[in-house]
């Protein structure tokens, strides 16, 4: 998905300028006001000395299904903390998925949870994290 | 610094297949029993949006530090969880370094904090996570 | 509700000796195989201060709700690890309200999410827990 | 201890006026400016099911260490956030130790590390915590 078809104004014009996330592979699969999926296909160069997905790029999936939930409300928004739970590893070449939701959307602080899934369905990770409004 | 240069066998086995970190950038700084340091600078495919560094690849710099300390200790290890707070932005050309330290080591579960701090001395973030000894 | 009143057979079973709970007045409002909802009106001896109530408490009726949760798929549970965020104040004579339920149930390892409302239907507290099975 | 004898003048106030901490028998051991001990005795009437003092009055003992320090440096702060890791349990009779100490004071928000032990010194659980400074 290209930027220009993101539905989400907010969401639409953070992409256009997110090397990160063009960079990592990660496409913005869809933004709704407050929710978000997005999905990254796990590379040979994502995988630790264990053979499994570096866990922080899991993380990193998570955390941009955050971004993109908190910032489809108009608002700019930052990650200020997060924790995850790392139910089983993901592997090269699986396409993994995460959806961001929110608990509570406050006038600042908002709170969000993400789960990640693998192609068979399965739980990769769940994520509880916590943005902030910034000004300028 | 190449893995051969790693004092700790188990860190120095471990680095030598480690895709992720080779691909990011991630150096090893050093590798004591029960603690590592690493660091990685922030480069321009990193930013997000905001024109700061991805919280997950703080994250991910985080939780490479934490890999290399419990590996350090000779059994194979794994996140199982971890959680993180974001204190400032980390910006473009920035060397952020990150320590792993443990308040707890057990048989199977360890807890492990980690501080990533910017060239200037600041907490860019704190991160605190937990790893399992894991067979085969 | 008397212990006796629990329908589920494993949560009923440990209310019957849990001395904490009782001692602080928390009811069991209910109980489901995988969910629990239990109450609590803060008194006067939970207020901290600054005359609002301990956090320490509301994340004691938080990891209760947990604890009848997990405890009702007939497995003995203890919680491991919580996490909690404070969103406004409880005060005395309110009656808050958690409920427990599950984004992820394992064969010994289980996650919790637990929302802590006051009587006007607003968050006092969002809560993610981890339980796990223990034998003997 | 009685709050007359307690150095930090800021704690003293707060303490005068913290019924909960009186009602669980909550003593506060030490606080200097930026950290503070504190210690419970673990009654018949605060353990659970299982036997084991309920982890909810564990995290209130490291909560309280945690509230202790971050008043203790003059502004009125309250919990925001925390997260907490049960290593193992605590029992009726043990008198457990709770010290905070900060990993980073801020403005407005602080970061705190307690470790709660029992008397044998072993490490019942690890938390840590968030304050935010409020006014009035």
């Amino acid at each position: 998905m290209s930027g220009a078809e993101i539905d989400n104004p907010s969401a639409a014009a953070m992409y256009e300028t997110d090397a990160a996330i063009h960079h990592l592979g990660i496409e913005i699969v869809s933004v709704d006001e407050g929710s978000a999926t997005v999905a990254m296909t796990v590379t040979d160069t994502m995988v630790n000395g264990y053979a499994v997905c570096h866990g922080g790029l899991v993380f990193t999936l998570a955390d941009t299904a955050m971004a993109y939930a908190s910032n489809s409300l108009g608002s700019r928004a930052l990650a200020a903390s997060a924790s995850i739970e790392f139910l089983r590893p993901a592997y090269a070449d699986q396409r993994i998925i995460a959806t961001a939701t929110s608990p509570h959307v406050g006038q600042r602080t908002s709170y969000w949870d993400v789960a990640v899934t693998n192609p068979n369905g399965d739980t990769v990770a769940i994520f509880r994290g916590r943005t902030k409004v910034f000004d300028g």
